[in-house]
């Protein structure tokens, strides 16, 4: 990607793997970045805490905006802590974690945000590689949104998705080439148990996050034997 | 415009002239209609209350969203008691009653609140006519913004705006002509300093509903003397 060494970005982070390689990637490609982490009734309000123990290890401003407004909209088992998580996706609907519009709404957040602060740089760690059924995860919605957003406060901003096309194997190869593997593997947190670093094993995030660690790792580890790297 | 008798609507209430036109319009256009009232932290929080009147007037379902996350964004005069209101728009910017992507926030928040009920048609009152400077009150944004919610939420969204291209001499005649011309009068809050009907009659809004509705008052006089209504 074309470097914009003269501009800043605002990085959606919330502690997971995913925002959190975002952020270390934005960090190589702006001259300054900022942190926003949108809170919503998650299940585990430690996010918040990992999230700005990550921007602070990084060393970029951290700004928390409370999006409680989520919770009211539709029943979802992310922000109704009586609803059982589904373990895989139902064949004819969604997961029962979709929050319908979720991204849309954190991005339009986070552009007026960056609006705010004078910065057309948007980076959202989104990805449709690991599709796990959520339409406002797909390239073409955020393609679609950028529009919006542009037209909706007459700016350009620029919405940056690195992980886009890379699958979590990849995500684990990007965090190593940022030199940030260790910062990745062993201080974010994607398991939806609230467990940091490799987290309970068995839920859905987990499990792909394991997926993709152990197909790296393995990936590597012939590359190292072969001398390549 | 097609009816759609057989579908439900949910219009955005906010009680002021153009949303409770939006209201009467809907329900001749639709089985049934439901209100949405978005506070966000308004100068007068009177204008909820306002809102609920109205819906309860029209008999029709009111819900309210407490959006207090959109006063957090960005500094604005409708949010911020502190600022002075902006009585003209200056030459070579927003006036300061600019929200930055307020009404892509609410959209997307009615989006998802109509997702939930299985409604698909959304109706909002903005305008391009009497274009007051906001971006987001233009056409080309809110088909932007449909596509966009549309792939977000993988459904067909239909986002009504029947006072796109109505002046507001023209809202007033719409009203009239849905027979609800005395309730909007009498009823509606638009004024920046919260009195009702007529309003305070100095402020921006007060100035442009005024002109409105004594050019509409003269030109129906005029067909009434012609014997043409």
């Amino acid at each position: 990607m074309k470097d914009f060494k003269n501009e800043d970005a605002l990085v959606l982070l919330s502690g997971g793997q995913d925002s959190t390689t975002c952020l270390y990637w934005a960090k190589q490609h702006f001259k300054a970045v900022q942190a926003l982490c949108i809170s919503y009734g998650q299940r585990h309000s430690q996010e918040v805490k990992v999230a700005q123990h990550i921007a602070e290890m990084a060393a970029v401003p951290f700004q928390l905006l409370d999006a409680g407004i989520i919770s009211q909209l539709a029943p979802n088992s992310l922000t109704d802590l009586s609803m059982r998580m589904d373990e895989d996706k139902p064949a004819d609907s969604y997961p029962n974690t979709f929050v319908p519009g979720r991204n849309m709404i954190f991005l339009t957040l986070a552009a007026a945000t960056a609006y705010a602060k004078g910065i057309r740089h948007l980076v959202t760690g989104v990805s449709e590689a690991d599709y796990s059924g959520y339409p406002d995860c797909r390239d073409t919605f955020i393609r679609s949104l950028n529009t919006s957003l542009n037209l909706a406060m007459d700016k350009q901003f620029i919405v940056h998705t690195p992980l886009m096309w890379r699958n979590k194997e990849e995500v684990w190869q990007l965090s190593d080439e940022l030199g940030v593997f260790d910062i990745v593997r062993n201080e974010t947190l994607t398991c939806y148990n609230g467990i940091i670093a490799d987290g309970c094993g068995h839920c859905p995030s987990c499990k792909l996050r394991k997926k993709g660690l152990e197909a790296y790792l393995k990936k590597k580890s012939t590359l190292v034997e072969a001398g390549k790297i």
